[in-house]
């Protein structure tokens, strides 16, 4: 219900500002006993921290996690966990224009419409720093999801996408846009120096896959997991669309190609023939690897004069100076992986919970 | 947090089975005073029924709706307002084979693996049939959202898909398949009597347009109305994905194609001057219509024999006969109207509670 | 969240007025597997329907129950079960007065404060008649709380409460009053009769004891088990009041007596040497015996005059004609077994899914 | 749902143990727009702070409030506000025999019961520090409720109740007790000083008052106001039972006595004559005071010995040292005006969410 809270039993809320004294989230519904340390947490924040690649937005923050509550001799108690992360590099400057214009394609004018003032410091709650919540909360997700591994990768920036043929997991942390294909990753490299040169953004989509989780989860009819990975997905900074397993290709297919034949394994267990699915049938996971794809816009955080108005109802023109991700979708990949992992440990304790 | 009720201020708790005695909803939340009759629910059902045309199923249904409750002297009293439909088409058959052996796409095998037995009379709870109570819940919705108009239209069936420059919205109540380009209609008609014929099924997209909502609705963060909208949109059945505005193609696009830019207008209002965004920016409404698309998988309930194993284990073939929508996305449009309404009924209530 | 919902996991949403066509419930979250039939839930509403003494309102009610979702071969499927019981007995007659006027101390006046109009036939949504959903939705409960058995009884009538020393169960099926005194409940017997004759009412308090549950069960801290069991106590028609374990007496004590000191029993498990706490601490079941109670104002439909106003805003004196319970304490009982049953079988189930 | 989060539209998810590094809160749906700082906040946490009376619990907390989020050029924006409160004063000390044995009628037992482990430094979770974040979020709703006027009072400690003749509001501010009552006030002081020297501790009752609330808030059935404010006095910690109005005094009243009977006041608006129902009927307000009350046990925290078993599962004497409060009831007042006005400020959100 809560604007700011994500999940049901296992449940996340969110809060800070780009620009304000520090972020953070509460990680309630945590089954107690599992080992927790900040260290556990931080290994996923350093991997979507800015200021890694020269790609990414220059702002220098540490993003140092520190766990308040729920955590004691070193095991999560089953209280909540209270996760703090202060902003170290809110550069003191005149915000200028930017503090009464509104940015095009920026939720500048949707905030001040709706709550009739916004805190305009670098975006104020709007701001991907938010996501480095949702990444902390995804590392106490993953310690529920014992055996479930999940990963993402970035398959395409504006007009350049990879190749399914040469997909290697491996490859998505030997270059700074987690791409499975290398080819791809070269081209980018030279792709997005001309567009950050330019002072333009381009979009991005970034694929999930979690493998390891068993047939059951999920739940009939308005949680189904489809459903509610594309509320978690859709919520992210950027996102304009999500699709599973085939998605919208799945539109073009017909019913023989897009069903996934099924026959009896050598242990004995079901097996699937092909996964269009993408992992999930009737909104309940089927064992396959769950599969889901999501696309970013570009940031219209640009360099590029662009007509707008401002708060007094003048016309102007407005470029967007500052340090900014040319891709969003580049560090969208860390924050995929974790509204994902959200996603799969609420389904995980309320099948349980239902269930047994 | 239920797992079949949706919403927050504005809910729709809903149940039945395609072979039950009948299927409903209870609409909770919904303001009073409103003037309400089983006719204004009864003529959007009737846009949703089976049999209309011999392109979806021929199961005979009149879908009528009975109000047992919230409704005093022809308006609502504030109070829950339970709507039931009897099943009348519960044809009375041999269930062979379906009723131990998983049809393969089909959600057969996962309510199975979750709940170790399953209702499997024309899918039980998994059924397209379902659908009729977000349609009488959705036409509860629109009459809380005076001033906005809601409409949906398919915008392709398999290889097909309609050509924008011939959008007419008059033309969608003018062919079985709520087509905006005639033309398409055309196309279709031929085509999905090839698919019917064959016994195959194919997919399809449907978009929809909401018109007429201020800026202001939606709240960040996981209560964005995009989020809201793809988690309502992917727990339609057969949906496979969801995306806002551009979309998946925003993924394609530089930041400057990408802003809408924006000017005053006449009137001393804000004007966008396109809308790539679809409505939505920061999770807010802009006040510009709001559009979305929905990518539906074929079904797999089809003539051609498929692998699959059943509840002993066993690997057989299995070809489904019955009455089945050769292309589900077709009369997944009013479905897709009812619960994009359903989604801005409860934002403008819940906008309204915490400002005003 | 909603206002006719209760619970989380195991949810129960409530509709239907007094004089509607018909009242009814859905229960989602139910386990799968469950036996369950109407006969089930029937002998449950048997021990609260109307008529059945000349102590309670004569309104005429079979209370018959119908199961139209969720069961499939007399076992639940986990899919929401919805349950529908017809009025038969709504009199149709003239309501006078009582349509515009607002009964002192109901909640007539409150509804059209809060909605601008309200369903005054038999008090509407606000009748004790919704009371039904609650019972039928406590028998699935029931069922899912294998080991524990949730019983009440009445203590108190008016001036005359029951003696503890005489306390026995098994006379609480012997009167009907629920009465575990049978000294009190020939008391009770005449001092009704004369309140019944007199036009006038009498409150009432209900006890209620659960045996059988686990420690563990409850969450804290707006999950506790006594302040879940507060919100659904509370809930109910004209209760006023609710305590666990000594409650209000329990101001009065000092910490050496209040505290139930704790042995090591034959079995090596922990033993209580006493039940001040009614069975939970922080929130948490001990594992002792649950035991709450409820206290109920008198009803005002009252055939003695009183001074009121009416919607045109006029002072008028009113008395209550009509079919009316003297002590709606009496049918309380097995509401408030319900509720109890309804809180502790969602606490059972989200204790499972975070603790497994 | 979540178990440490309360409320709907106007949530308040509270995190932190007693000897944590710090404690806080996430205030959720705020409206935007109101003026709010830290001092507004700290003058309500300064009266529940502890060491301020020989009377209560010695340990020093300035509980000094950090606004982290939510708040931009001292307004409210909207989005979520984030309270924390650094511990000071967490004595550093050997645990002893606590960290091993439960203290009867703790929650030490329960929680091991629970969650296999347990913060046992001063109680951790279950400890009445978390209710200085309870303090923290009534300021933030206090500010939401303009024109509405919530005040508590203790009403009786252990043998010794308050004379009704004598109330005078001004005199709470005035006493180290919270006493409307001044001659109460003196005999508590002696009392208390008795109870404090032989270690022993003594329950109370508070009485919450909230005056000038409209007609209308609150909704039935299960988001009834008194039941709203029950489940929600009902998690304060020691709490065992909440009444509202008469409260189980009702059970004793006949219909005649109870009925607040209706005029007309001379400005033309409805005027009742009495105010049995303590402001809320079918779970709605009046518009008269609502009156409520919450008795509080002793806490088991006293030097007498105890017998209780230990973790091990030996038989063990415990007697528990410490800084302690000899009645928990003279802090929970501020606490309980605190929830009193998270209750009503959410009631307030949805109502104007429904009904505009």
């Amino acid at each position: 219900m809560s604007h700011n809270t994500f999940g049901h039993l296992f449940r996340v809320t969110t809060w800070g500002e780009s620009h304000g004294p520090a972020l953070g989230c509460v990680v309630d519904g945590c089954p107690p006993g599992l080992g927790l340390s900040e260290a556990d947490i931080q290994v996923w924040l350093d991997r979507r921290k800015p200021g890694q690649s020269r790609h990414v937005t220059q702002r220098r923050e540490p993003d140092t996690v520190e766990i308040l509550s729920g955590v004691f001799e070193g095991r999560t108690t089953g209280t909540p966990i209270s996760l703090l992360i202060r902003n170290q590099d809110q550069r003191s400057r005149d915000y200028g224009e930017i503090a009464t214009a509104f940015r095009p394609g920026h939720a500048d004018y949707t905030y001040t419409a709706k709550y009739g003032l916004r805190d305009y410091r670098g975006g104020g709650r709007s701001s991907a720093r938010e996501t480095a919540a949702r990444v902390a909360a995804g590392a106490v997700a993953r310690k529920i999801l014992d055996g479930v591994t999940i990963r993402g990768a970035l398959t395409r920036i504006g007009a350049h996408g990879v190749e399914r043929d040469r997909w290697d997991w491996d490859q998505t942390t030997e270059n700074p846009f987690w791409s499975p294909d290398p080819v791809a990753a070269d081209i980018w490299d030279q792709y997005l120096d001309e567009v950050r040169k330019s002072g333009s953004s381009v979009g991005a989509i970034v694929e999930v896959e979690a493998t390891g989780l068993p047939a059951g989860w999920g739940a009939p009819l308005y949680g189904k997991l489809d459903s509610e990975l594309a509320s978690a997905l859709m919520s992210i900074n950027a996102a304009k669309g999500v699709e599973i397993g085939e998605g919208f290709a799945a539109a073009e297919l017909s019913g023989e190609d897009n069903a996934d034949q099924m026959r009896i394994g050598e242990d004995g267990l079901p097996v699937f023939l092909s996964n269009h699915a993408g992992g999930i049938l009737g909104g309940i996971s089927t064992g396959q690897p769950l599969v889901a794809r999501v696309a970013f816009k570009p940031t219209s955080s640009i360099l590029t004069p662009r007509q707008t108005i401002n708060e007094a109802g003048e016309e102007v023109e407005l470029r967007t100076k500052g340090r900014h991700d040319p891709c969003v979708g580049v560090r969208a990949v860390p924050v995929v992986e974790a509204m994902t992992a959200c996603v799969l440990a609420d389904a995980y304790l309320r099948h349980r919970g239902q269930n047994g």
